[in-house]
């Protein structure tokens, strides 16, 4: 017997909405025991005071608690991250695992650890990266993931600083702004995600925000209030896995970046050329960011001058719409704020397909 | 000799930045006598207190003066549509008409017609669509598109209703929401263009906003607080006139058809397939709209709930990211709010590109 | 033994922040079977998608979940009010009924009722308003709030619409708009308190939203998501109650009415001359709302024209202000949308204030 | 002879509206060369992206050059504030000089000095605020007023960062965040001002927008796009100026402080107690800001959390709705971003009013 990973994407009609979730346990297509993570993508604004995400997670435990005891459901990820901006839909993607026959060949794997609670004063900071780090290279080996090589994602949920916690360290922070927070907690955690992964050698606090040339192509981090630890999901590919499931990733360049996303699907589908047929794609997870030049492709954005609408909402909705497009749907993981999480004004993506048997 | 189109696109760093035209004339490239219309793409908004439109036209004005007498610059249409969310870029495409020698065969063709002013009590209503249509069809004989079919986008910039405007007629008006306002007047504006087009036979008041199902594939039309009157800007292929440029349209189904625009840039341009060289590709004109079903295929969207952003805003930086992936680059005119301007939540899509001589 | 109204007024540090309501009953000051309703002013945009109604009272009912049985906690009105703009500070109000010896006097007097759930049809209509008026009169009674003279505040919860919802009813609804239906619920509520307490003699469904000069001096409506029916919360003095609480309201005639609120401080506790010592003002409870004319004493304002902020966020800071510094704190129930509640512009207020035995 | 100062405040009924300091000329109210500065409060967002003010000083350029040529306009400070939020009301306030016959006694002085252009690395540093102190004490020196406690208000319009403009020095700027480098550079500005009174006795370039415990009793900054040089208004009493009209200041320790704007008014107006006769009152001219500590009077407020308007927004609307209510009218210069303007979350309040001869 092998572990074979589920996944479900179903739809949110309100952060409170968890009854696609209810379904799948009450018609017993799944056994709340087997569920590993649940990721949501809220339709809060995704910044510092979307309540959406900790409104999600309420209802989540809500749910989880007519059928799993305190400590259960305390190991299982609870991964939102808000923003729908454009056209995104609101959902859930629920993560599984059971057990299956063995076969040859390799499956999605997944792994998942969740750190200690970090203080105010580590938010943001090397000491986040470091705790990151360690918490994906277990991960891996809970996952039996065998090489940095054969993971394809790494979504990570992270805190982010208040009034209320910045005051409570007496100001020893990494930044009084509570915006800019986020983006240092998520840089941190994407910098412990490239240690990890060996694709950087190593960093110091100093390199956190500022120095972009490094970055990770597999990590995704959402910074969000409900939090003090951080939650490290790892995807990838293990021979120990059955199951149908699949894995995939590329880096998009820049925002506008269609070629590479059709050549990522083009290669990891073969048997359905693009456009792929909507049943093969069950998840899509990537980043979106404004480029900090000022530019996509020489032509100016306004972005980062926008003074009403925060450009992680504009980044959401822009690479939303062109991702939505090149998949077919709208159910999309897109997720903002992208520091450290590929090139600059680009970011990872991933793409979780089925294979028929015997393909 | 017969008369030629010529297509600038342009970049704008700020609503008040005219120095990429004025450097076109002070090189030579134009005379500012041959300038037809000017439409910019502003970082404003997009909706009633937008003044970033009103602040491009008044720098506009400034800079023809300095060549042009009062009495010439009144006949040039300056359409500014504002909101480049997402990575949209603010940017200006200047029409402009030259004689050349005579060519066999078809190019695009530019006629553009003022309105009288509206009183605030017409916008919206039917007086509006009718306005409308005959200016369309002015518009058409003066620039001898020949037929309905030639004609590939129409461009409006039409006026929207202010508490002082409204206060003014003593509220009779079509509505009281100063941003409702701005739906209507497009929405009339787009029927008229239906109207003149022949693609629907009658309409009356209360379609308008209305009874979605009537719709025009090439009207594209922007509300602005800086008119009272309405601007139209046909553009199509005609017989008479000459040069390299040509003009191609479809419509988007929904807010993702990215088959739509790759099947539209395939049949314009056999000779160079998609992805097109981004040299080709003058200028593309599309409209976005959030649809009113609250659903894209099926899934929820939240532009319509959303009292943070306005859904214009939400599906501008979408569709916007989504055409910017296909076409290449970010300085595309994305205009929001597509009532009556195709189908519910889809809407009309042009492209002006360029063909080599002898192809 | 007569009644005893209590009220505390208690911080809230996040929409799901009920740790000040839980110290009270752990600590023996309240028992929770005293509670008789909660209101909250929690920290979202107070509009649409304001989902931080939903989240506080969702907490709440977890924590009650803990000391009452789930029909005991469907009797009691959660009352979440969303809007803190400026400097307003979110915070719960708890009203808690207990027995006391009788005294002679007057005193603060609480009364309330959940009416049925309402079709998403019936919300802005006329039935909603019949429903409000029998409600009033049913908590009035339940009160022993003797004369319409003797209510000085009515809290109202009250629905919206949402596309969901309007979908259910294939369109029958009163607006197709998200936004403008929670005017529409507002106004509809009020003109059901104005019915109940006598302050117009009949209404009509046209008026809803419409005839302006109907209005009620003592209605307070917010609409919120999370809930199908109205919950109506009567407020007012009784003989029949005991206990040092006291409420008076009157009516700012605009939003920069300073003079009527200390007018009624002066009037109501003169051994106390304005500005009020701190610890005698127990609870403010007032409406604000961007006036129809777009203008305050003559001067224009620019809250309706602003597509990036609705007039509703504006009117709460802005009155919100002038409250807070005539109270002396910023933890005022300052609630927006003040449709057919007080004069358009203007709006009720009522301070629920302490007097000491004897005097 | 003396010099006479003569305040105008007018209506603007959108950015571009200069029609009622046009009329002023046209009915030889005022001569153009008497103009000594303008300031407008214009209903942006005040923040990075705000361009009514840069639209409203198109505006005003093209009235004034109908009357005066080039050098003449350039050395009128032109002094845009963006933002009127809640009710404020836009508004110009036109400040000129003319001769008079002596008279015994002080009144109200003006004197500018603009900067020279600023690079975009000097922006938020020490040298911005050493270009402020010389030039406040060069507008002393000008107007005559002989003291520092003389000088009862300084306005200053000083430039903030873009993405260009940082680019353009290869990011050796004060911050790469454009809406953080609106406060470093109002905050450099304001620590000159204190420099320049005497209020401290010297500030290093880490004080910057970090010490709040150095800051100007008089002095109120606004940053904006339009310019690249400080811009610096100095207003005080002088014995050396005729006419009726008088400036007072004093200092609102919090956002809430309506206490201490009532005792400026009856001190300063001892024969017209408060509510002063509106014409009385001819500009008030305030600073507001969200208090750092997230609390006002020990209640937390959510001003730095909010994701969707900003701080400055917040602050200008809240303060706004209290001063409008003391004052009596909303056509208030309500500034946002205090920072080293008055102590943290409070700032300073000036009023211009007029005395009637022989009192």
């Amino acid at each position: 017997m092998q572990r074979c990973a589920r996944v479900y994407r179903l739809p949110m009609n309100a952060p409170d909405d968890v009854s696609a979730i209810r379904e799948l346990i009450t018609d017993s297509t799944l056994e709340p025991q087997q569920i590993v993570a649940i990721l949501g993508k809220t339709e809060g604004n995704g910044c510092v005071n979307d309540f959406t995400r900790g409104y999600a997670t309420l209802s989540l435990r809500n749910l989880l608690a007519e059928f799993l005891n305190k400590l259960q459901i305390e190991q299982i990820p609870l991964v939102m991250s808000g923003g729908t901006e454009g056209g995104l839909s609101p959902h859930w993607i629920v993560l599984a695992i059971v057990e299956e026959v063995e076969q040859s060949g390799s499956a999605l794997a997944i792994g998942s650890v969740i750190t200690r609670v970090l203080e105010p004063s580590e938010v943001g900071r090397h000491t986040q990266s470091l705790l990151v780090q360690d918490a994906v290279i277990q991960a891996m080996k809970a996952a039996d993931i065998k090489t940095a090589d054969d993971v394809h994602f790494v979504q990570i949920k992270c805190p982010l600083l208040t009034s209320e916690r910045i005051a409570s360290v007496d100001g020893d922070v990494s930044t009084s702004s509570t915006l800019k927070s986020m983006g240092l907690s998520r840089g941190a955690s994407a910098l412990g995600v490239a240690l990890a992964l060996k694709e950087i050698d190593c960093m110091s606090e100093a390199d956190i925000g500022v120095d972009l040339s490094k970055w990770s192509s597999r990590a995704s981090c959402s910074a969000g209030i409900e939090l003090m630890s951080c939650e490290v999901l790892v995807m990838g590919q293990s021979s120990s896995w059955s199951g149908p499931l699949r894995i995939a990733h590329t880096v998009m360049e820049d925002a506008i970046d269609a070629q590479s996303v059709i050549k990522l699907l083009s290669q990891s589908i073969p048997d359905d050329p693009w456009p792929v047929s909507p049943g093969r794609l069950i998840a899509t997870l990537a980043k979106a960011e404004a480029s900090s030049s000022g530019r996509i492709r020489e032509c100016r954005h306004t972005m980062l001058e926008d003074s009403d609408v925060s450009s992680t909402r504009h980044a959401r909705g822009f690479v939303g719409g062109l991702i939505s497009g090149l998949i077919g749907h709208t159910e999309n993981f897109i997720s903002g704020g992208a520091e450290h999480q590929g090139p600059d004004g680009g970011g990872p993506i991933a793409v979780i397909y089925s294979q028929p048997t015997g393909s």
